[in-house]
């Protein structure tokens, strides 16, 4: 068993890791840290571990030490010392926030308003998203997993922009995630009375997944990829839907383009492209590593609109966590990810 | 007092002007009527009004007998006929549904497959969009009361329309709804656990107020307005929020923007134009006839972008087919209509 | 037109208050107090009022200068010192906490662990329940409004109290409320993922409405009423339904006691008796000051049962203030509370 | 591997085992049946299984012949002549309706307006709850498998009738339940506008689960034990919360009880006593086999208050059925049922 521990095991990643890898058969929970809550048990925070899981947060040293491969669920410009004193060990590192998702310095420091302290480290890691670099993340010491909402809206275009269908520019992703995305911390925006029976836009084209999607989707373009993004928030837990729309350079013919996709993603494991004129719901991926995509044309004036679903705390943070260590570790890539959505 | 009859009472535009009507000091509900629950009291089917409007359901004729203005709750392709019987008594018409929503015969028959059968009382109707139409209204016998989408996408757009700031063309409209929006009857889309805790689109690039918007904002524009326009399902019972995304045709200053949106909307009663900064949200114009729309400018990409929140059963339904009574009735537009909106 | 204060007008309450008393034709807003928001307009924090009204918050003293009738939205203990500066000045007090709700100073002080510490003031007030009081809140200048749960289980019992009909001990109410019970203030248990999707007990037979609950309904019958009250938490945002298990002394005619629970409430403009078979249900009270009651008997154990709904943000707070303002200065006990409830 | 068949797999129960089977290690699903979807794929009603399971509904007939075990979802009353059929070919039958849940044909027949058709199968018969007849399932050919509130109440309630504790008359149920309690057909009560933002009582001290808990919790005791019982809706999709309120006989030492209930449920792998002070909740067993029970003491009124949680379609249902299946065939019982409860 390959000994894996959470560094940042109180917050909502954390305990998603937690739960998922409960059931994985390959991997054992060495230890979880929390600077806060250390010497306590997890279900002194989340009681859906009482009886199951009673392991004791430790601090970040004893992960280190304790672990092959450590998962950080830290605050963004937390990472860097502790995946570098990790790496030291030889550890492997999956980083669960933003610090490693950049190739750009540049658009790192202007949206996160941080360098990169260790240039080498960042040399060395591989943006993790299976579907476009998986032969890098077999190799990789350092993962940077892939935000939310960027998995999201990479899945839904990557066939579209790596076939050069569509326009480059005037992409627009009107997403929608559910309130787990905004975390455990209290805030306003969080409040029950603030978001049951509403729905809002929030930083409006200001999001910083926005150069993320940007960097990743322009690298398979070799063109300048440039999209407007506005978030939303839905009042669900769980769940993102993105409404994805592009201008293509020529007509489509929507069979042909649904065959590419359904080629582009054959292999993939957790990637299903539905039928033509079936529409992707956040009900048929909750609580699975499944990202669903539907395609559509409004052909009177040729936008292309592509919808994608996945859950944001599974195949849009932990279980794609869990996805790329399964890829490092050589195990079957679907391993601790068998769950069947949860329709209800 | 005026005598004010509902032809369709059962369902949920019905109910809801009769609830809205309660608090209406210059209308009495003469009559109300249902095809299947005739003979029977509201409060059966919505409690309630239990104990305080007891009114009989009784058929078709005896509101139009009983009444000087009849709102119409019925389905699409019903209203014509008794329009017409309406219309010859010298009674007002407010109709609910789409029947007179159009102009152009040939958008009507594409989107709903039936003719205009009484050209003349299609000739006399007026779109009762009062920010768009008020002048009109004043004077009308018949009004097509507007679609909730189509009253959401409207206010956002027309000062951008009116004066030409934006391409005509390429506009996109997405939009987001509340459960009421599909109404009283039981079907899949409306089953509790089908929509609780998901969030989808429908009727992808295919409903039916795409023609009604732009028709609308054509007329004001002069130039052909072409939308794309994908509205969701939001698992609430009250609301609609549409981000509708534009190109300028040139560089916006948004301070002008703004003030040109405030002048727009000034003498308007329940248009509210958000200061800069300030994001719409269904929250704050629940349970209310007000209009709220916020202003976005994504300038490294030139999209403009409006939010509008309403309530889709008030703003867009039952309180804007008061607000064009009580013009056509010359009172007050407000009457009836001040209640401030429920922020939970 | 009276002029009516504030204080403490920054939590729901306050702003409930203001919500209703926007319709309300006989008094007027003198001013608002915020000791944290002072200076700053009330649609800075509810940005429903946007437009509407724009009253800016001051300070407690400007309050009471400027009005005939204070409202105190305060968490308790807080009251005394206002009320007495206030009644001074010949002012009438309604206390939205519960500083003026109890006449045992003993319960008081065991359940809120403070003394009165103006005893006079404390002889002079009312319990402020209507259907119980009415003739002293007439006379009033102190009225301590009621807990929201406390109404609901008081109106559900005061009949069969009154009536001498069920034991007096061994009552159950087990009681469900929504989350705006649990007030603006950032918590645990109402950030949105942690009661959305859940249904939980909290203050297991320990809640404050307990000892409310008992010294009024003992006052009606003169002798020792004593209950097991356990709230339970709803995720949704307003209501409260309380189900009360009671043994009656001896075997029941329902037909009888429907008939007895309709004449004991035959002059309440807000309390409606169900027929027989019907069951009370939260959305037919919604955003109105009604109480719906509903009468069972499980006639194999010897268990009556009482179910009660109101929309605790109304009859259970706000709009029971305001109805025991309209008794105090005479109007129309409806004035301000005619809205019919918002089944959706 | 053991070949499992499903009669009935269009309901939620059906989808449900179908869901949960997906990750059990020791059987396979060799055939499904649906009489109104015969030769449609499952993904077809549950796009969540689609790309997963696309197994096409058969009928009875083949699943009966190509099983070893079958699981039976069908409405109340017809399921006893398929299990004959499935019987007589020596294959193990997991009843999840009603039919095989009494021993009292007078109790079913009064509830369930049906009589034992083929009394010996009802002799065969085991009630299917492990906490109570484990050992009478390891030997069963048929299993009642046990209603969601039965399941819920009795696991509250064991370790006390057990002891003689409490007065066995007079026991109050007062049990909260989501919406997929109430199934996949429509209905006006799970209509997404009239259940969302509400809650009610149905059934009122009527419902068909009282008798099963009087039956079973009366064996246990040899008294009569008698129980009112009302369920109520949550707007939720999962889960049941119990709050039971029972008359001690004796004073209660509460750590003694505490204890007691923890001996009693020591070698259950899915229930879990919760250390008094806490309150069980449903968000900590949602999606998971797990109930957990909380204790609560009303000393001065001598009630002493068990609170249970369960996820209905879990515990309640399919996982049960499968935590059957596991001791019938001899399985790890926890085998497929290892998923952590889900916070969020």
């Amino acid at each position: 068993m390959v000994q894996v521990g959470i560094i940042g095991g109180t917050g909502y990643v954390g305990a998603e890791l937690l739960r998922l890898l409960s059931n994985h058969n390959k991997v054992k929970i060495s230890a979880v840290s929390s600077t806060s809550y250390s010497g306590k048990t997890i279900s002194s925070i989340y009681p859906n571990f009482y009886g199951i899981n009673e392991i004791v947060y430790e601090n970040e040293d004893e992960v280190i030490e304790k672990s092959d491969l450590i998962f950080l669920g830290l605050p963004s410009g937390l990472s860097e010392s502790i995946v570098e004193k990790a790496v030291k060990k030889n550890k492997i590192c999956i980083d669960m926030g933003a610090d490693f998702r950049f190739k750009s310095e540049t658009a790192y420091k202007k949206w996160y308003k941080k360098d990169f302290e260790i240039m080498d480290l960042h040399k060395k890691s591989v943006y993790g998203l299976p579907e476009l670099n998986r032969k890098y993340i077999k190799e990789a010491k350092i993962i940077g997993n892939p935000g939310c909402y960027a998995t999201s809206v990479e899945l839904a275009l990557l066939p579209l922009i790596s076939g050069g269908f569509i326009e480059e520019k005037g992409i627009i992703a009107d997403c929608k995630s559910g309130v787990t995305g905004s975390g455990r911390s209290l805030k306003e925006g969080s409040h029950f009375v603030n978001c049951n029976e509403s729905f809002s836009a929030y930083k409006v084209a200001n999001h910083r997944h926005t150069p993320e999607i940007e960097e990743n989707l322009s690298s398979v373009s070799k063109k300048d990829v440039k999209l407007t993004f506005i978030p939303h928030l839905i009042p669900i837990n769980r769940g993102i839907l993105s409404t994805v729309y592009t201008t293509p350079k020529d007509k489509i013919d929507m069979e042909k383009l649904h065959e590419d996709y359904c080629k582009f993603y054959k292999a993939e494991p957790f990637v299903k492209v539905l039928p033509l004129g079936e529409v992707a719901k956040i009900n048929n991926v909750r609580l699975s590593n499944y990202c669903h995509i539907s395609l559509h044309y409004d052909e009177e004036n040729n936008k292309l609109v592509i919808i994608s679903c996945l859950d944001n705390m599974v195949k849009g943070s932990a279980g794609q966590g869990i996805q790329n260590m399964n890829i490092v570790l050589g195990f079957d890539e679907k391993e601790g990810l068998n769950a069947v959505p949860a329709i209800f």
